[in-house]
């Protein structure tokens, strides 16, 4: 790519910086929470449209998905998880093809008393922009966007098909993902911008998600000796789950891009709910568990393990053990991955792709990280053959109270993400 | 009272007893729960103005009894709180006067599907009536009203005023029973049928209720080292309050009514709430909890040490030391209460008339217990110098699964609480 080139998409990215911001602002105002995320598709498909891109948008149907390789349950129907994806198809069709990837979907902003400002009426300040999802990852969505807008303001296309996908269920499945695998999508590479301060991710965790249902036998508290509380009930369970994450992070067990980490893997009681009535001995309570796993860690096994911890410990509550809890998976049962352990010649050009564009913007060299969370990276990675680069903006306070994503760093990754655009695809006239 | 007025009030409850089921069955289909008694509260009107009670039907004003003795704070409004009193006018009044007292609300049912059968469908089996609240205690608005139909049926009514109350909010405050107080209702004793097999209660534990707020740092759960889970963070708090009820009950502070027990003032960890999503460290957590109190024991200094408790164990926590929870009193500031000191002249005439009517009915001495839970009484006994009686029939899994009621042993009490009423009463021509 020539200079020119690279200053003429840096000048094209900074003249439409503030249509950017504006961008993510109006999409940050989308509370788009699972199972609410229909007005931010529908946003972004205009947006898709206007631009002239052809534009896929389909309600996932469990059906064409629950068999293949990846997939998480649910609990609940799928009537309102809808993908959207954008297609750019090359005239040439001389280039390289690829995705750029982003989720929609949003955690729960939490009690709004804790935040500063309310969590879906964005504002910018001191140059960050404020509001839940704004980094994790509708700033990804921007630079995606916005660095196709800058080709196109230079007068060029990508000369390889690019496939612009805003997806649901990133953040309790990743079934969107999948979803856009099973209809067809598929790419020499593929970008998603995720919050992760402009570095490289080299590996990700995998993640389990599950429930446990614990029963008492409820009685008046005025005979709590008869009843068997199902709060409290919980306690020692939480404290066994939390041995075998100590277990699962020794030394022993960590893969080498993980080995510098005490404790890469994090188990989190995410969500507790139980009981009635404050005079009644609980007779039901339920917790939510997320637990990380190591790259190349099955899943299955990892299950099978966190079912026999929970039910040992079950087993040694006299009244547990006649009343066994049960185990359900109500989302993530994600494989980890790392693009580290990709040695084929396609990741190899892309990372170098990535490397020079970056070197090009910041005058830095691209740093790497393993990260302890996981992305959808990891249907591109493991299910498709595809090389899944995670490269985006630095953000703050994603799943917590005023999060916040940096628009300096959300300007120079979309200055990356265009040079990558115009290196890996080629470029051809409008 | 003569032996042929007590074999004629007996054989009048016994002619009337499959009405007074139907009764209880149709008043035990009324699910009402806190903020859902009109239903039922008009039921019962229509039931004493049928009979030619005077009814009183008024809405408690928290204004009316927020500066009273006896006053539990409560979080929500009362624009569905809804008393009922039926007034007998004794013609002569050479009668003394009585308070028949029962509670219409009861305590959420759980989880449907922990019953056999749907808890609001009240069914009789093997001579128990089935539903929640059948026991606790529309039993014993049955056994009040149908042993004032048995006067009736033969012919006679109390020389004394009688005072049938049907109120709300005796399972969270007791602030029904005191609206009753301060609209002016008083009386020389008072009967509260409350299901205690058929023995009369002589002392009553306090209680307090309170609700412990926490909130952590949420973030990502990739970086939960950086967060605090404010789920977790309780369960330190618990084991503390669990020490605080273990000092509570040591023998040396047991008054003499509880001096036998070794654990009368229980705790419970009656209800939880916290977190919003698996992957996310819960930025907050609610638990509500319910503890004991002998009699003499005083309120403010149970919640001085309460508080005490709870922020010692909080200050031992590196996060909560800086993010102390907030304690939220929202329901019951219930003092102990005991019959047995009750040296008035008015308590022993009761109490012997109670017992006289119970010999009649069982051929057996009137059994005594100091009960683990509170009920209303304590506003008669306390607030009011009028000695009151809880006596009711035998009822099963009380705020449990499968509540049941001894049909038979209601059928007892109904026919004692006649005999009560035309002694303690005295009666006159209709």
């Amino acid at each position: 790519m020539t200079d020119d080139l690279k200053t003429r998409l840096c000048d094209a990215v900074d003249a439409n910086f503030d249509q950017q911001v504006k961008f993510l602002s109006d999409l940050t105002a989308h509370p788009s929470t699972r199972g609410n995320e229909q007005s931010a598709q529908d946003f972004m498909a205009a947006e898709l449209t206007t631009r002239g891109y052809e534009v896929d948008r389909w309600q996932i149907d469990i059906e064409d998905i629950q068999h293949l390789p990846g997939f998480s349950p649910v609990l609940g129907p799928y009537d309102d998880a809808v993908n959207v994806v954008g297609v750019h198809k090359a005239r040439s069709g001389r280039g390289k093809s690829l995705i750029l990837n982003g989720h929609i979907d949003v955690v729960p902003e939490g009690p709004l008393d804790m935040w500063d400002s309310p969590p879906f009426e964005p504002r910018v300040a001191d140059g960050w922009l404020y509001g839940r999802g704004g980094g994790d990852m509708k700033a990804g969505l921007a630079s995606n966007l916005f660095a196709l807008d800058a080709l196109t303001a230079c007068g060029f296309a990508p000369a390889g098909d690019v496939f612009y996908q805003s997806v649901v269920e990133e953040e309790c499945t990743g079934n969107g993902a999948l979803a856009c695998l099973a209809r067809g999508y598929t790419a020499d590479a593929a970008l998603i911008p995720e919050p992760f301060s402009e570095h490289l991710v080299t590996a990700q965790l995998g993640v389990v998600w599950f429930q446990v249902h614990l029963k008492g036998r409820p009685t008046h508290v005025a005979y709590a000796g008869t009843g068997s509380n199902a709060i409290e009930a919980a306690i020692p369970l939480i404290q066994a789950l939390h041995e075998m994450e100590h277990r699962w992070n020794a030394a022993e067990n960590r893969p080498d891009d993980y080995a510098h980490m005490d404790h890469a893997l994090n188990l989190n009681i995410g969500k507790i709910e139980g009981g009635d009535w404050t005079s009644s001995v609980p007779a039901w309570c339920v917790f939510d568990v997320r637990m990380g796993l190591f790259p190349g860690q099955s899943i299955e096994a990892a299950k099978a393990e966190i079912e026999q911890v929970i039910l040992d410990a079950a087993r040694e509550n006299a009244f547990l053990r006649n009343a066994l809890p049960e185990i359900v998976y109500h989302g993530f049962h994600a494989e980890g991955y790392a693009l580290s352990q990709d040695s084929s010649d396609n990741a190899a050009m892309a990372i170098s792709a990535l490397e020079q564009a970056h070197r090009s913007v910041t005058g830095t060299t691209l740093q790497r990280e393993a990260i302890t969370a996981t992305t959808d990276a990891r249907f591109f990675g493991l299910y498709a053959d595809t090389p899944a680069l995670v490269y985006g903006p630095r953000a703050e306070a994603i799943h917590g109270f005023n999060e916040r994503v940096d628009l300096e760093s959300l300007r120079r990754i979309t200055k990356a993400t265009a040079m990558f655009i115009a290196d890996w695809c080629g470029t051809e006239e409008v």
